[in-house]
């Protein structure tokens, strides 16, 4: 059976109540109308009731939705079965600094892997995980069973690792260096272009003097 | 007098246009396509035309864009006049990570200033960038000229800073925790949120397996 794909923004909006549901759960809320939860994330409580639809939940309309069912809810569309392992490739300051972020952060997926060329960081480990060489690339990810990958090697390395990525058993793919990411003809990796300077001059076009009115 | 702003997906366009221009222009290249300008940010060659119509930018048609030419011009668009100065606020490992990635790359902005509330940060340099106490938020940026500003401070410490925010002249934020961030009402700073954890659940969600047909 082919299930419908549910929209991208619908995905990362879930991703964003879950994060405000736990949140208020640890402050003891049990349940909570689609206007609070819309107004926490500055939209439309329109839009919290479609994007729930769109997964079939719904609430007791009186109390609000129970906040404990709706996290386990999302968990069920969001998360995998098992915890999902992720590998790094290119193991240098804002790998570590991700790395570390996020692994405070989720149970359900973990970065397990990096990779790098540096025969000095090969062999160790760095920020708690264990640094591959990027040679044994496809071996370790079928080994420790990892489909996810993010990009953190320097731009100018990225056509290199194109080959490398589609002779592995990775399916998905975060990509945080300066040059967009195309997989090899053919692939069907998902890819999400992940760039702090892009965001950076957005947020400067839109600040600038001129603009200002 | 008022200039019309041009879309967003069209500002993160151009922007990451200008580095593949960059780049080709330190490979010698001299003329661009259309069709090849597109076909490396895997979109149309409709699209790039249509994004340079917008910013009034035409070519020759038969030798393609002048890439120096619409380098100067695509900053002329994005780019101040004078270096922009951005601030971080929290100066933890991602903050670090994200200044020496940034730093080493754009000469038009710069992250000039830190900001923290730990005692053994306050007064130091962290990633070659002075780090001031969050009291002095407000006069430091007026001094420095400081209008955007990083927040890498974690989560919950955001409600505690939205008022500092409000009573400085910070007019952008890019904003890296995982919680959205709201400014003070009436305020009119442009945020752009920006979270790792989001961006790698909907790469999760659209790699796992019952989602692979």
């Amino acid at each position: 059976m082919t299930k419908k794909l549910l929209p991208e923004r619908t995905i990362e909006r879930l991703s964003e109540y879950r994060r405000t549901l736990l949140r208020k759960l640890s402050e003891g809320i049990t349940h909570i109308h689609s206007h609070s939860l819309a107004s926490m994330h500055g939209i439309t409580a329109v839009q919290v009731r479609r994007d729930l639809m769109l997964i079939g939940f719904s609430s007791d309309n009186k109390k609000g939705y129970n906040v404990s069912e709706l996290i386990d809810f999302i968990g069920k569309i969001l998360d995998s079965d098992n915890v999902v392992g992720v590998a790094i490739v290119g193991m240098g300051k804002l790998a570590s600094a991700i790395t570390s972020y996020f692994n405070g952060k989720r149970s359900m997926m973990r970065i397990v892997a990096a990779f790098d060329n540096d025969p000095d960081k090969i062999g160790k480990e760095i920020a708690s995980i264990p640094v591959y060489s990027i040679d044994s690339f496809s071996k370790e990810c079928e080994r420790l069973g990892v489909k996810i990958a993010l990009l953190t090697l320097p731009a100018k390395a990225l056509d290199g690792i194109r080959d490398v990525i589609d002779n592995s058993p990775i399916k998905g793919i975060l990509n945080f260096t300066s040059k967009p990411f195309t997989p090899a003809e053919g692939s069907n990796v998902y890819v999400e272009d992940y760039d702090i300077i892009t965001l950076l001059e957005k947020v400067a076009y839109f600040t600038k003097d001129d603009n200002l009115s």
